[in-house]
């Protein structure tokens, strides 16, 4: 357990100290003791840890114990307020600290603040994984990482290990932001699949056969309008590209609408985004592509 | 223009009677000329006709020439109410008249009955498609078709030429079920989109880069929680599969929503899924899937 960075002769790999064993950090710990860093676990709840300590981790009886075992400290708790909690007693002086606790951005901006202001550099990690996809490389799973980019660099060998690496930005908050954006299209997208469901589920459709063109549909759609939409907004030209304006969409909202109401579907999870193309159109922005939306959740700035 | 089915061989390919030449219309209208289908079109419009004449349409004075000139009637006009317009002084007697007009499941089968009592069999097609996409196999695009399998049948080969076909069910209203069900789905991701969008368009975030993630992220989801979705909902238990469960993802969406006040990004988009979720948390429903919000929507009758 005393074990530091310089006591490791040059060709072994650098111990690594991870606190919060979850299921995400249990999963992350597996990968790195399967590739041969020597690993520092704590856990709140230590019973936790045993599992582990069998398969050749080093056990700390306290977070600061293990904060002491390592430079770079891994961070995977319940949340923000979990992460300070657990360090409150430790002392990070030359540490790298990489926090993978889900947090918001501003939460991320202001822990990098604290490991400053405690000789720490900072690494905030938004994880696009679920645990069974650490360790599967051909899951696609990965990490989007902010902080300082040499930090990012001179462990990205490591941060490796588990899943794959994504450099976000050197502002803390951009991992967080981009795991939240992705993760927040996700829903939006479930959403819309629930309203989907609904629809067809009290008729004569095979849901098995259905899931399959719906699948097939939204990944085609997923590949093209999601380019298409960023290009737009680069360009700030919302009519390139158009292949159906929006004008066009909003006629065919009101089929859309009318085919729940018929079904006895409720609306709810549809009216939002086509009341926001129908503002888009009554201000005169019919030949445009959706895009526009964008504008009105959150006007351009730059 | 006097040509009838009986008049063709029967090594010929048999006439299709095409109303309705705006980009959908046109596109199949070229792709049955370029395959060699003897065609005979008609649009309100007349002039609409006239670039098609130059490829070998035959162009119909009336509808009801139109109509008069083969066995196979497809309309593709701009609504439900424009088919009957257009199909008054028709005589149906004996035509398979398949719509493949934008509409809603209810109109499909009232258009079917109206149809049965002209002496038609009738089929309503659902397209998958956009105009570009029409005539080009590797776009992926098709149609939906349903009503009378045997119907179907029969004009598969024809059918299959500007688009693939899927056949949807006996009842009319299954071709159009499906396709606002997909439309819907995808109005649901597309609304995560803007969202995703908006949370990090006015940050160090390059698009271009920030799409290829959400687009790859998008896709993977798609892949796997649709067909999972699929799979609660006919065994009714919503536990099959979780890998993290809705008391997790509620927790999860207390962060989406957080960081898009954060950001100053509007969360209309995002709080009426989050609150079917909340409800169904609520419910007792906290170690099922998110499938239960499908409930919530449309209660399963059988």
């Amino acid at each position: 357990m005393t074990q530091t960075p310089s006591e490791t002769d040059l060709t072994a790999k650098p111990r690594i100290a991870l606190l919060g064993l979850g299921a995400m950090g249990a999963a992350f710990a597996r990968t790195w003791l399967a590739a041969g860093y020597p690993l520092t676990v704590w856990n709140r709840t230590p019973s936790r840890a045993e599992p582990l300590a069998a398969e050749g981790a080093d056990v700390a009886a306290t977070a600061a114990e293990a904060v002491a075992s390592a430079r770079l400290v891994v961070t995977c708790l319940l949340d923000d307020a979990s992460v300070g909690e657990a360090l409150a007693g430790a002392d990070l002086t030359g540490r790298d600290l990489v926090d993978v606790t889900t947090g918001t951005p501003a939460q991320a901006r202001a822990r990098s603040e604290w490991a400053a202001g405690r000789g720490a550099r900072f690494l905030s990690g938004g994880i696009m994984a679920i645990p069974p996809m650490v360790g599967v490389p051909e899951a696609g799973g990965y990490v989007f990482y902010s902080g300082p980019s040499e930090v990012f660099e001179e462990h990205r060998a490591a941060l490796a290990v588990p899943a794959g690496t994504v450099y976000a930005g050197r502002d803390a908050g951009l991992a967080s932001l981009q795991d939240v954006a992705l993760l927040s299209a996700m829903n939006g997208m479930f959403a819309g699949v629930a309203h989907a469901f609904a629809l067809v589920r009290n008729e004569e459709v095979p849901l098995g056969e259905f899931a399959g063109h719906l699948s097939a549909w939204l990944v085609a759609m997923a590949s093209e309008g999601v380019r298409l939409t960023a290009r737009q907004l680069e360009s700030g030209d919302y009519t390139t590209g158009v292949v159906s304006n929006l004008a066009m969409q909003v006629e065919g909202n009101a089929t859309l609408l009318r085919t729940a109401e018929e079904q006895g579907v409720s609306t709810e999870l549809l009216t939002p985004y086509a009341d926001l193309m129908a503002r888009r159109l009554a201000d005169g922005h019919g030949d445009e592509d959706g895009a526009g939306v964008v504008d009105l959740l959150a006007a351009p700035r730059r």
